[in-house]
C-alpha cells in the first residue's frame, strides 16, 4: 500500500491521479491533498479519499472550508501549506501537479524528507534542475516523470544502460496552431488557443503547446531527468501524438513508447513503476489509426522552442528567467491583456536583458524568478 | 571476449554475424564455423576469422577443402559435423543460422553443453519448441532471438514483467506479393517471389514471406520464446517494416522497437545483450520516412498464416508437420516443380492427413518430420 500526497489535487493531473488511486484501492491510499481555490472539488475529494491533511491557497479559503472538514483532518494554507502536504504526514510518495515554479520549495522539502516524487510540474526542473536532481541523488530519492513524453523515455530506458543512449527524441503534436503560418498567428484568440488537437489539458500547458514553449520546457526537463547534454535531445513533429517519445541507442535500435493520449497511463506508471497495473485507458489500435506521420521540427516557425534550448545550453538562471517570463506572459494572454504572438516577444526581451548566473542557489533562483516576472509584466 | 560458433556461416545470417564479429574484434572471436556447400566462401572465412573447427555438408566436400585448411584446424562434416561445431570446442555462444529443421539436434546438443544460443533458426522452435525451451530452462541457457521481430519483442520486454504483458504484436510487411489478389497469385514466378520489398534475405525465407508462412512460423516461435498463449500473439500488416514488433502491457502502454531493416542490429544485440555496441547500420530518420502505415492482417488473403496458428494451437507434432511440408513445398517451387499457390495447397493437404501427437519426443518428431516431407513431395 503506497501512501500518496498530491500538490494540485483539483487540477487536471491531480484529478486524474485520484482517478488512478480510485481504480486501485488495494495499492494506493491518500495521505494529503493540496489545492488552490477550488474548495468545492477539494471537499468532494476529501469525502471520497479521506486524506488526513489538506491545504488550500490562502488563510481565507482555509477559514471557509474548516467547518465542512471531517474531524481530525489537519488544515493548512498558502506556501507553508504546500510544504506541509509535501513533506509532513507519513506519505511515502508525492505527486507534484501544481503549475509553475510555485512547486519548487515544497518539492525540495519532500525530497529532503526522502519521498519519491511523481513529477508533473516541469517548471521545478526548469527553474532549479541542478538543485533538485542533486538533492534527489544525495537522498536516494526517485524522480518519476509524469509528463507523457518523459514517462515514454523513462519506459524506453527500462533495463538499458545510459551509456548506450545515442539520443532521445521528444515528439510534439505542433499544438493548436500547427497549421497556421506565423502571419496567421497574429489574430488568434484565447478560445482558438485552448483547442488542443490531441490532449485535454489545463489552460497554461495548452497555450505552452501552441507556442512550443511546452516542448522547450520538456527538453530542459529531459536534460535534468536523464542527465543528457542538449546535443543528445531532439524534437520531432508528430501530429498524431501516438508515439509519445523514443530513445535511439548506439546500435541504431530505437525503442518507442506508444498509446492513445491519456494522462492516466503515465500517472499510473509513475505510481506503479517498475510494475504495471490494469488501466481503463482506451487501447491503441494501430490498424485503426492507419498511419503515423512525422516531420522535422521547424525552429523558425516556433522561435520560443529555439530560445528555450538556448537558455538550457546557457544554463544557470537562464531557464529560470525563461520560465518565469513565460508564466507571466501566458497569464496575460489568458486574461486578454496581450495578443498571442506577444508571448514570444516577451520571452525574447526578458532573456535579452537577463544576465545568467551559473550555479545559483535557491535565493538567487527566487530573485531571478521575481525579477523576470516583474519585467514580463511591463512588456 | 565471447567465443562464438556459427551453424550456417556462409548464409545470409551467418555472413552478417561475421560482419558483426569483424566490427568488434575486442568483444568477439570465432571458435567454429559450419557451412553447407559454399566451400569457397567458407575458406575465405577461415582465413579471416581463424576458427579452430570447421564443418561442411558432406565427406566429399570435406575431402575437397582439407588441403586448403591451415594446419591445426579440425574438420568435420554432415549432421555429426553440425553437432561437433554446436557442442564441441570451447565456444560459449552458438549462433544457429542454418535453415530448416536440420538445426534441431545440433541446437539441443549446444544447449546440453550449456551454451547460450543466438537463435536465427526459427524451425528449431517450430519443430520442437517444448523440447528446446524445456532443456534450456533446465540447463539455465539463454535463448536469444535473432529474428528481427523476436529481437524487437525481446528488447521491448527489457526490465518488464511477463505477467504485465497484455499482448505482443509481430509486424509483417506483406511480402513480395502484398499488392496482388489471390487470383493474381496464380501465375507468379520464382523471380517475382524473390523480390522482397524491404529485406534482403535468403531465398527460402523470402518465399515464406510471400506466403506469410514466415509470419506463421514466427508466431509459433514467439509462443515458445516468450511463453505466451496464442491468444496473446497478434500479427499486423506494416508495409514499411520500420516498427519491427511491439508489446502492449496491461496498462495499455505499448513499447515498440524501430529501425531501418538491417539484420546486423538484431544479430549484434543477441551477442551483446544486455549491453549495446556501436553499429554501422544506417540510422532511422522518422522525419525522412515521413509516415508509417498499418492495416489489419487479412487471414483470407494469407491462408497459410491462419493454418500455422491453428497448428500452433493444436500443438504437439502439428507444427512439425506444417514446417516440414513447407520446407519441401518451397524447395519444389524454387526448382519450378510447382506453381506458387500450390505451396499453400500442399500445407493444407498434409495437415488434413496429419494426426497430431502431443508431447512427442525427439524420435517421434523426426518421424513426423520425415513422413510430412515424404507426403509433401508427392502432392
Amino acid at each position: 500500500m503506497k501512501k500518496i500526497s498530491i500538490l494540485g489535487s483539483t487540477g487536471s493531473i491531480g484529478t486524474q491521479t485520484l482517478d488512478v488511486v480510485a481504480m486501485h484501492p488495494d495499492s494506493f491510499e491518500i495521505d494529503g491533498l493540496a489545492a488552490g481555490g477550488n474548495t468545492a472539488l477539494l471537499l468532494e475529494q476529501v469525502r471520497r479519499f479521506k486524506p488526513r491533511r489538506v491545504s488550500v491557497a490562502s488563510l481565507e479559503l482555509a477559514d471557509d472550508i474548516r467547518p465542512q472538514l471531517p474531524a481530525g483532518v489537519e488544515l493548512y494554507s498558502g506556501d507553508e501549506g504546500l510544504v506541509q502536504i509535501a513533506a509532513g504526514g507519513d506519505a511515502d510518495y508525492l505527486v507534484t501537479a501544481v503549475m509553475g515554479s510555485v512547486g519548487l520549495r515544497s518539492t525540495l522539502a519532500a525530497i529532503e524528507a526522502g519521498r519519491d516524487i511523481g513529477l508533473a510540474n516541469k517548471e521545478t526542473l526548469v527553474t532549479a534542475g541542478h538543485l533538485v536532481t542533486e538533492l534527489a541523488r544525495r537522498k536516494g530519492v526517485n524522480l518519476l516523470p509524469i509528463d507523457s513524453e518523459h514517462s515514454a523515455i523513462f519506459q524506453c530506458l527500462n533495463g538499458e544502460n545510459v551509456e548506450d543512449i545515442a539520443s532521445i527524441t521528444l515528439t510534439a503534436s505542433g499544438g493548436s496552431f500547427r497549421d497556421l503560418t506565423r502571419e496567421q498567428l497574429q489574430g488568434v484568440t484565447v478560445e482558438d488557443a485552448l483547442r488542443h488537437p490531441n490532449w485535454a489539458m489545463g489552460a497554461k500547458i495548452t497555450i505552452d503547446s501552441a507556442t512550443m514553449v511546452n516542448k522547450g520546457l520538456e527538453v530542459i526537463e529531459a536534460h535534468w531527468l536523464f542527465g543528457l547534454p542538449y546535443e543528445q535531445i531532439n524534437v520531432l513533429l508528430h501530429p498524431e501524438s501516438i508515439i509519445h517519445s523514443f530513445v535511439e541507442f548506439r546500435d541504431s535500435s530505437i525503442i518507442a513508447q506508444l498509446g492513445n493520449p491519456d494522462m492516466r497511463v503515465p500517472i499510473q506508471y509513475a505510481l506503479t513503476y517498475p510494475r504495471r497495473l490494469e488501466s481503463p485507458a482506451q487501447r491503441l489500435s494501430l490498424a485503426q489509426a492507419g498511419r503515423l506521420t512525422f516531420r522535422e521540427m521547424d525552429f523558425a516557425r516556433y522561435p520560443a522552442l529555439k530560445l528555450a534550448i538556448e537558455c538550457g545550453k546557457a544554463g544557470g538562471t537562464a531557464t529560470t528567467a525563461f520560465n518565469a517570463a513565460n508564466e507571466v506572459a501566458v497569464a496575460r494572454f489568458l486574461r486578454r491583456d496581450i495578443p498571442f504572438v506577444r508571448i514570444e516577444e516577451i520571452l525574447e526581451k526578458v532573456l535579452e536583458r537577463h544576465t545568467p548566473e551559473s550555479h545559483p542557489d535557491l535565493e538567487q533562483i527566487e530573485e531571478c524568478d521575481r525579477a523576470a516576472r516583474e519585467l514580463a509584466q511591463t512588456l
